[in-house]
């Protein structure tokens, strides 16, 4: 089999390597819009070949490791894809993608999430073992063909990832949550402390704590504003929801409310009997 | 040197292993409020002998290792102290604490805050590597002795940790930002996602994402409740300012304003340089 990975960043390159790998592949070829990546990704070994856009109808899978808009606009200029060739996206929203996906790919359209990632972005940020043990979501697998279902699981399931179902909606829903508002959460600290506090204060009393809670501040702007622009909603709910929740810690914290505190905090630690 | 450890959790009980590796200290004795972790904290040899509070005037060091309310109880019962015993506390702010110590004690009472943690708490949290390379702030140390001050940063830096300099204005405002802010934020993510999400769904998407910034929503509700109210107003004020951070994001999606959007994520960024 042929593949073809367009994008060739973190999660494209990475993606790759794996292929690369992958005895039943002949040829990784790469696409990247930006050919300094294109070249670092040959450099790097992460793909046999780079071709141009035009030629991609003639691999069984192709891979879109883009930003999600980016994934919709090349969604909507597919043309002349063989019926037996297998488009994955590895999108992080779901809903605005299927919605963009024509009537004629929809058999062989596959929505993938891989929970995987780093705070690093480009070719030079791909590593192989990114993906082992990650989830992946597969959402509205039921549109598809068996065959290319059962080609798609087996792939990614080869390249240790764990499977799971949800439908689109479902999934833009629960991911605003806990994953895009983690990540609203973290760009806004940076913000905010990068207004505040000079670099010899941030050394001298970051800790692991601050560190930890920034460190996806440092992931790809371009990745995340399309997050948030495609599951705008979502993201705006969740945010709300969150921001009533420090409003009533600050609520409690002002009324001298200890007893209400001490709860409220304790409640948090259940998190450790699921993470 | 004889040596009392208060308070024998995380943070006691990793100084007390640090302390039975040095060689100028001939015993470690350890106090703490919980009984059982008094006996933990003996089979696991982080002590070598549990004492009375009445005892601990014939210790050349004192370290005072509990929340920061408890440091300021005991502060106002330290009675006929030799004048060559140190007294060092390890509490999460310091103004309060600087407070409360009476005159007579401030020549030989060091205010020291360890910039270093994990999320687990209790005697068998400890480690003995817990303080390497980690910074250590110590507050107001020009009202203290040379002897007392010597002495201290002798034993903190030969335990790996970095020494620096501050007053407990500074320290208060500053850690409420960096430090405290981090904590309100973990805890308030950690709360709101356990009421909106199941286990299943948290164990799906969380990632890598999720699990860093709900790490120190573990951490000890004692702990972080004192100094919270200790350090209450700084922080109110870090989490105002960090709300408006929220709502100038939320404004900027709200409104399709992509451009400041996109500069927004990218300053964001810019924490690279420094972390």
């Amino acid at each position: 089999m042929k593949a073809v990975v367009i994008g060739l960043g973190l999660i494209g390159g990475s993606l790759a390597l794996n292929l690369m790998k992958n005895k039943f592949i002949s040829t990784v070829y790469g696409i990247d819009a930006n050919k300094e990546h294109e070249k670092e990704a040959l450099e790097l070994k992460l793909v046999h070949e780079i071709i141009e856009f035009d030629k991609i109808n003639t691999c069984d899978l192709i891979f879109l490791c883009v930003p999600v808009g980016g994934i919709i606009s090349i969604v909507k200029n597919l043309k002349n894809i063989p019926k037996t060739t297998t488009i994955i996206e590895f999108g992080s929203t779901k809903l605005s993608i299927l919605n963009a996906v024509p009537n004629e790919l929809k058999e062989q359209f596959i929505l993938a999430h891989p929970m995987a990632g780093t705070e690093h972005n480009g070719p030079k940020a791909a590593f192989a073992e990114l993906f082992k043990n990650a989830v992946c979501v597969l959402c509205n697998a039921e549109n598809t063909s068996v065959f290319h279902q059962h080609r798609t699981i087996e792939l990614l399931s080869n390249i240790g990832m764990k499977i799971t179902f949800m439908n689109a909606i479902n999934h833009d829903h629960h991911s605003a949550i806990i994953s895009h508002l983690p990540h609203v959460i973290s760009f806004s600290l940076a913000n905010y402390v990068l207004e505040c506090e000079d670099k010899k204060n941030i050394l001298h009393l970051a800790g692991g704590s601050f560190a930890d809670m920034s460190r996806i501040a440092k992931s790809s702007p371009a990745m995340w504003e399309s997050i948030f622009v495609e599951n705008k909603n979502n993201v705006l709910n969740a945010l709300n929801g969150f921001i009533n929740e420090l409003e009533n810690f600050k609520n409690m914290l002002e009324n001298n409310e200890y007893e209400n505190l001490n709860s409220w905090l304790k409640h948090a630690n259940e998190l450790k009997k699921i993470l």
